[in-house]
């Protein structure tokens, strides 16, 4: 399918931004000028090695200031700094876009940052992995899965990116900043708070017990280790600016888990059984909805 | 390798039960004769109709009299029962093994249903998937996976069943119950507890929000729904018999979540990116350890 855009730019060169490079040189097929720029001077130089941008740009301002679409792909936490620092170099008529894993806390950092006739719309692409930085990035990343666009109502700008983000392999869906974050807190946030908590707990383990915690992984410790293996800073800066919709989730999380500590306490077997017999039930619609 | 059992009997034919039985036919080289029961007729009409074991009996007893090695298969809450009404049949010299999850209350429900000439060796297999019944075994299920021998010291018969797990493709090791016990609470039970609790609180959604938790649960979530979609009766044993060990590694959890969430709510950064920092080597340990 054709882009509409020409020059792209991309801010932050971790997994996603590496990741949307690799998917436009794959999937995009007429030619597109992709900028790339990243804080971290390191990464600038192992992402010109790997020759999948067609700039790599030492200052950021030289790689935002020609580029029709720009995306900043960084911490939801250096959002606010990435936007304050482009502000003066966006084209007139671009369109800027994140891909944050909280929304309300960046649209209220980024926007006032963006000049009257540059657009900003917010976006989210449900993928990743537990690996991190420039050498994690691969095509596929963003094939068959969800990428959000957080906006009220769909315009020719929208139109445009949610074609772009097709174009790499995504479906679109647009929903509201708020009821995104909510529902990341329950589908991401409170699962890897969850993982990081129980990986801990085993890690203050006295040292033989905790030896074999890792042997006897299999039984089902190694599922969490995965998820608290993601990247700490993007996690830290999700709990630090989704914290309402986090702590809300959590709260519900602590008592059905105080309900079910009783029911062990006290022996209830017929509480557990209907209890684990009713989650059994969502493993089977998330099934059907072909999300496996 | 040769196996020192000719006449093997299976009590339960749930996923360990007959994963067991496909895995003698695959990978014994000699001929073995196996005796399978399970309580529910209709489990053993499907185990005869696969036609996995030598014989499919209608009588537990029938099943076990003739065996040099019983196995049972069964949920924990069930073996007191299943060993009162085989402690008559059982042949002198076999020897019964049993493949729960918790290991002090099985020894405490079997041992005093065992005949003096009959040795009663507990084990447990760290194997399994989200699956379960009779259709849901598969001759590769315990290939270099560990099957926990439960003994204070190794003898012939050990040697015998270790060597028998190991022809069906196990890393054996010998731990003793309180050992077993604590290990499994922590990378395994406590898992389970966890993943059944946040899936049953995304249950308990609104029903616009349920539905996009389906929909977008790629974000994390989904993996826990894997875990919390185990068989309801044999994790309800596990918690009413491993209560103990569970109950103190789940003070440990608790506190250990308070803390984060107290991190959260304070947006203390440094703490939370400290603490997900120290998780990640965790998870680099059991790479090294080849346990991925």
């Amino acid at each position: 399918m054709k882009s509409d855009f020409k020059k792209i730019s991309i801010i932050g060169l971790g997994l996603i931004g590496t990741s949307i490079l690799h998917a436009i040189n794959t999937k995009q097929k007429e030619r597109v000028t992709t900028f790339a720029y990243d804080v971290n001077s390191e990464h600038r130089e192992i992402v010109s090695e790997m020759k999948i941008a067609t700039f790599v740009c030492d200052e950021i301002n030289d790689a935002v200031k020609d580029a029709d679409l720009v995306i900043l792909a960084v911490p939801v936490g250096s959002m606010k700094s990435v936007a304050k620092s482009i502000t003066s170099s966006l084209k007139e008529g671009a369109i800027v876009t994140d891909t944050g894993s909280t929304k309300n806390s960046v649209i209220n950092d980024v926007n006032p940052y963006i000049p009257t006739r540059v657009n900003f719309i917010p976006s989210h692409p449900l993928a990743g992995t537990e690996y991190s930085g420039p050498k994690s990035g691969f095509s596929s990343l963003f094939e068959n899965r969800y990428w959000l666009i957080v906006n009220d109502k769909e315009t020719g700008q929208t139109k445009k990116l949610a074609n772009f983000f097709e174009n790499l392999g995504s479906i679109v869906e647009t929903v509201s900043a708020e009821y995104h974050d909510k529902i990341l807190a329950i589908t991401s946030h409170l699962p890897h708070l969850i993982a990081y908590t129980i990986v801990g707990t085993a890690s203050d383990l006295e040292s033989d017990l905790k030896n074999d915690v890792i042997k006897f992984s299999a039984s089902g410790f190694r599922d969490f280790t995965r998820i608290a293996a993601s990247d700490p800073i993007m996690w830290r800066d999700v709990f630090l600016n989704n914290s309402e919709a986090v702590l809300e989730m959590l709260q519900r999380f602590n008592e059905d888990l105080s309900d079910l500590q009783k029911a062990i306490r006290k022996k209830q077997g017929q509480k557990l059984h209907s209890f684990f017999s009713r989650t059994r039930s969502i493993r089977k619609k998330i099934i059907e909805a072909g999300q496996i």
